[in-house]
């Protein structure tokens, strides 16, 4: 059987220069590379007590889709800024230049709920850091935090060092 | 048992006065909405021969993802323009002001593949009717086309009446 690490295409310079780009597409085009996928991101589950499955737009939802239905549980959107139609919170985040602005509906987690983020890749942590921060704002735990890609150069679990963080593939670079 | 509509929440004058904006995440905040929701849309696809399921960011994503895992399907991404790092073909459509254009890897069909189109939408038909294009641009043919709400006022069914489509819920107003 194919190992998952081999389903990533890698692409030199995109989106810029010096940037090695992680590409989930050639996983998701075929059908045993996505369902090895969710199914790994799946078993980090294991064991783990949990309400709702948080993922972020837009990578985010291709896997805490499948996984909060194959696990039966609430699916929370994270959206960008002006998207969600309900009352909101939002959360900002450094980017290399100026910043972003997620949100998701205050209704969507209740105090003391156990919630899970999924994401497809951690890289600096920025987006997740912040979406944790909603969660806790409405009174969530985040039990765990998976995805399936984390470029290690980027140190993004170092900024997430309060979590229970874990991925199914790690890159040494950036 | 619920009814799929129960778990719809419907906001008045969103994003603008004299639209009925019908929230996906009412259903998706649900363990039980979200699983008959994708059942519901999967149930559409009994006795359609796919090879492979084609959803649009992003919320096609959310309900696109699950299926293509439930069924073993290879899941292609519909994406908005410079997302997407390989090479790829592209489909503009106009909207109220101004246009849009979204695109898919160029290796993501192949010739005489039967794709199926997974939205949560139809309103107009104009991203559907883009993305049915690029398909079949790149050779493949669309089998069916389901969404989990259609807007029947927008006559979206009409734009995309050379296709095979089904939605879970009708509703009558824009």
């Amino acid at each position: 059987m194919k190992k998952i690490e081999e389903y990533v295409r890698s692409i030199p310079d995109f989106p810029e220069p010096g940037i090695i780009f992680r590409d989930v597409t050639s996983i998701l085009q075929d059908a045993d590379g996505f369902a090895l996928a969710v199914d790994s991101m799946q078993a980090l589950l294991d064991g783990v007590e949990v309400d709702v499955i948080a993922g972020a737009e837009s990578r985010g939802f291709i896997f805490g889709a499948p996984i909060a239905y194959n696990l039966h549980k609430p699916f929370v959107l994270i959206r960008k800024k002006g998207k969600l139609p309900c009352e909101t919170i939002e959360s900002s985040y450094d980017l290399e230049y100026g910043s972003a602005t997620i949100e998701m509906h205050k209704d969507a987690v209740t105090p003391g709920q156990k919630v899970v983020l999924v994401d497809d890749l951690i890289a600096t942590g920025g987006t997740i850091e912040a979406t944790a921060r909603m969660v806790e704002e409405l009174g969530g735990k985040v039990v765990k935090i998976i995805t399936l890609m984390e470029l290690e150069g980027l140190n993004g679990r170092k900024r997430l060092k309060d979590y229970d963080v874990a991925s199914v593939i790690c890159y040494e670079g950036k």
